[in-house]
């Protein structure tokens, strides 16, 4: 008998979800959710979601839903959404919140993919569950949320009402003894380039993530968020599991707003009634609540907001501030569950850098949260210098990236490529271990064997006084393979003076003559357009533009 | 191709301690270690510690250590020792760090059954080292630290100066990709009951152990540490592995304090110099500091103590307090790596509650940290009420609880039993989740069906001004099966006055009548003793004293 090569792990002592779910049951019973539903505001404690959450495992076990089936919802930030990402995972069985931004077709795309056995919908997307019950075949029942009625058959199948469910199915609901193993959820990546492709992640990711993110916000910067601080759940729970942020704040033991469909007035409401301390979302969120009518009648000093999606314009930045809004940024894919980096500057740099340091620091993207193995790589798998300057992709290893994506293989081989998960994400590395992403994805530009970071060209093209909107693409190039191309939405009355020679004029008298960009970096054509698409996360949809503009330098050629 | 009932991780992206080791490389570079050897204090770097891991994991591989090798140390707190709690389990080897304060029989056991290939000694434990290594077959070579002179030979086997095995080691080692279920650590529990016996934990457990340790405490309560504080490593790191802080410190990127062999004057030196924030230990270390001649001039304002191994003294405390030093409790076992639960009164109680209240909870046990499944339950396995009254068995499920007692299988299953690891502790529950421990292990009295607290009782004898020690044993009892003996070492002046009858009599008046003590606890008798013997850890040795006492009632009937 000598010592074994793998620690056996007992049945019941695996990392799963019922670990944060039994914390909350027995240390944080008393703890108050607000939720805002059709009706009205109401609250519970923890204590009742518990209860409530074995009440629908019990319909959900009664409606034929069994280990490794798939549960889908429609759904906005509800607290029936948060008793759903628990219930479904602590069964055994897989949630699968759908992205409702999604195009019509891509929709089918993942319904079709993911094979769903239920929807769960909420009353405000009957129709579109309507057309979805009746196409996939897979689906055998729908449960209706946030309604007085519910019709009988949704898209063919037999309909219930989640109430009514819950008040016929009271009683303990005995959870499964799990493998952390198990896939706990799945998710669709956001389809930007191409259809979306599918990722899970098991119980221990979920579980290790939060407690990760949660950490890392406690105890590395100055700005910290504690057992007693309130959040209210704004980053959509279709988006990567609302950025894992619901099972952050069980663990912690947070008070928990669940604030329903957006709206301006509605949630600067609940900020001020339920003393929400902090958010998160994507800059247009942070954009819509100040720049309210409304919004200075509020109060909203000491406020952390917690960006993520798109970087912070440093406009948006400065007005948040003026409010006393601290802004955080942080970092990661669907793939990554999704946080890879926060931008809190190390506490121990206070007292030792000056605010100026800081804040430089602060608009960075980061730092990797524990147990993110995070890399910045040449073509060549080798680091690049941590010199800020040099730019490489992001590479990661930790325990919560999907192992592939769902039934694509060929799509897989390529992420995964030696050993380490691809972001396409293109960066620079200092010496502290922080990041600053200079591209995203298949927006990065390679022209003549170099990088050349669109987002950086955007960012100065958008400094002329004249331009309104502006995205920078890679377009072919006979003999460079590719050059930026601009397209810029102009603000009124400059309509008929944007263009090449205007917009490159003032890139090589700002940033090339002041030696900030190279002279190749300059557009190699401007185009004027009326809009710029956007994707279902509000970012340019440079894939659009791409197809729209991509061969614009060849043709005129 | 449908969804897999197992995430399967790929390589390199499982839970090890690779994650902290390279996160200290990446983030923390510049971030400070002080250490004190037999020749002054030093200090070196984040970057300087993890090269010497690499250049010393290349001497123990030149050694003939490979892959499952178990590495024995007998050293204090040392930043040799750091640096092999992470070159020894990164190269897929185990540390097994040895407690000097074992009796040579112990000793013998404990490597005898580890069969440990290596030895790392400190020069102060030469001779030791000497029979050591003669009797152990397994060993194959010594390494000797902190010594100008190391013999060829100890106890027969090639003899290594460490210092000059990196000199001659310098370079990079490719540390292999490890399953996390891989063990990295072994321990031997203190002992008190019986042969120590022999624990392991792997990667997984021992970094979420880290994790959750750190999250609890900066996220859970008022008193909080972050990536600034400065700690002092006080706790002997041949005890449960340092309660796992020198990973808990590593992962936060806190500047921290080696301070060798325990020193009133060195220690508070040190704390001085080095600006040191908090340290852990046992009470009695808190106590040296805090009455040593010199103590009044050091300003001890601030400081954290994490109490641990036994119960605080409420005069300690106090002593404590006036100092300006908060106290917060923690509790945990040898085969729980250890940390279970932690003191601190949750955040949002602040406000609520009055100090007194406060006060009161943060000197129970404490709150389980995140992924500690803890109930107390009675003997037939259910949940005892959450009325911080019934006592019952503390058990556990846990990631970190090790599988099992080391070629042990009869022990392992009683401790094991119905699924989860059984403490041996007596608790109360309280409707928040916190428990209070009311009895350690074989030191539980039960007498005629009923529980009795040797802990309360020894606190209640203790309050009698006569009594300057005492430990309170279950001796055996033909009626009642077992019943309280009191053994009392008496204060100058009162040997002849302190009896069954006086002891007795003073806890009538000012226990029993109170209704706080059942009469049942009444000692059935008293022995005055000249000493009480002290285990390893300081605490009375129970297991002497009842093969000494432990059928007194019996002969005498």
């Amino acid at each position: 008998m000598s010592m074994p090569e793998k620690v056996l792990e007992r049945p019941g002592y695996d990392v799963t979800l019922k670990y944060i779910y039994d914390r909350m049951n027995n240390l944080f019973p008393d703890v108050e959710i607000a939720y805002k539903t059709n009706k009205g505001v109401f609250h519970y404690k923890y204590s009742d979601f518990t209860y409530r959450v074995q009440n629908i495992a019990n319909a959900l076990n009664s409606l034929g839903i069994s280990q490794l089936d798939k549960v889908a919802t429609l759904d906005w930030n509800t607290h029936w959404h948060y008793e759903l990402y628990f219930s479904v995972p602590l069964m055994g069985s897989v949630l699968h919140p759908v992205n409702i931004r999604l195009s019509p077709n891509e929709l089918l795309y993942v319904f079709n993919t993911a094979e769903d056995k239920m929807l769960v919908t909420h009353a405000d997307f009957l129709q579109l569950a309507e057309v979805i019950a009746s196409k996939i075949k897979s689906i055998k029942s729908v449960i209706v949320l946030d309604t007085d009625s519910v019709p009988q058959k949704v898209g063919g199948v037999p309909a219930y009402h989640y109430e009514d469910l819950i008040k016929e199915h009271k009683g303990k609901y005995e959870f499964p003894i799990l493998s952390e193993d198990r896939p706990a959820f799945m998710g669709f990546t956001s389809g930007t380039t191409g259809m979306p492709k599918g990722v899970y992640h098991s119980h221990k990711a979920m579980v290790l993530h939060a407690m990760s993110s949660a950490l890392h916000f406690a105890s590395f910067g100055q700005t910290r968020i504690s057992s007693s601080d309130v959040i209210m759940h704004v980053v959509p729970m279709y988006h990567v599991y609302s950025w894992g942020l619901p099972f952050t704040t069980s663990l912690l033991g947070q008070k928990q707003v669940y604030p329903g469909r957006f709206n301006t007035k509605v949630y600067l409401d609940l900020i001020k009634a339920e003393k929400v301390t902090y958010f998160a979302g994507v800059p247009t969120i942070l954009y819509m609540l100040l720049t309210d009518p409304d919004s200075d009648k509020y109060d909203l000093n000491n406020l952390l907001f917690i960006n993520g999606g798109s970087a912070i314009p440093e406009g948006l930045a400065y007005l948040a501030s003026k409010r006393g809004i601290k802004v955080v940024v942080g970092y990661g894919l669907t793939e990554t569950a999704p946080v890879l980096t926060l931008a809190l500057p190390p506490a121990r740099y206070y007292g030792k850098m000056n605010d100026n340091e800081l804040f430089k620091i602060q608009l960075r993207t980061g730092y990797p949260i524990p147990l993110v193995d995070l890399r910045v790589v040449d073509t060549n798998m080798n680091e690049v210098p941590k010199d800020g300057k040099t730019i490489g992709e992001i590479v990661v290893r930790s325990p919560w990236v999907s192992p592939e994506y769902y039934k694509d293989p060929e799509k897989t081989e390529k992420a995964w490529a030696n050993g380490w998960f691809h972001t396409g994400d293109l960066a620079v590395w200092y010496e502290d271990g922080s990041i600053l992403i200079m591209d995203r994805d298949k927006d990065v530009i390679k022209s003549g064997g170099e990088w050349i970071s669109s987002l950086r060209l955007e960012d100065a093209i958008s400094q002329h006084p004249g331009v309104s909107l502006v995205a920078v693409i890679a377009a072919k190039h006979e003999k460079w393979v590719e050059r930026p191309v601009a397209l810029i939405v102009p603000k009124k009355g400059w309509e008929d003076k944007i263009n090449t020679e205007e917009i490159n004029n003032f890139l090589i008298q700002n940033f090339v003559n002041k030696g900030i960009m190279s002279k190749w970096w300059l557009p190699e054509k401007v185009i004027v357009v009326n809009e710029i698409p956007l994707s279902s996360t509000g970012k340019a949809n440079k894939r659009i533009l791409r197809e729209q503009f991509g061969e614009v330098l060849i043709k005129n050629q």
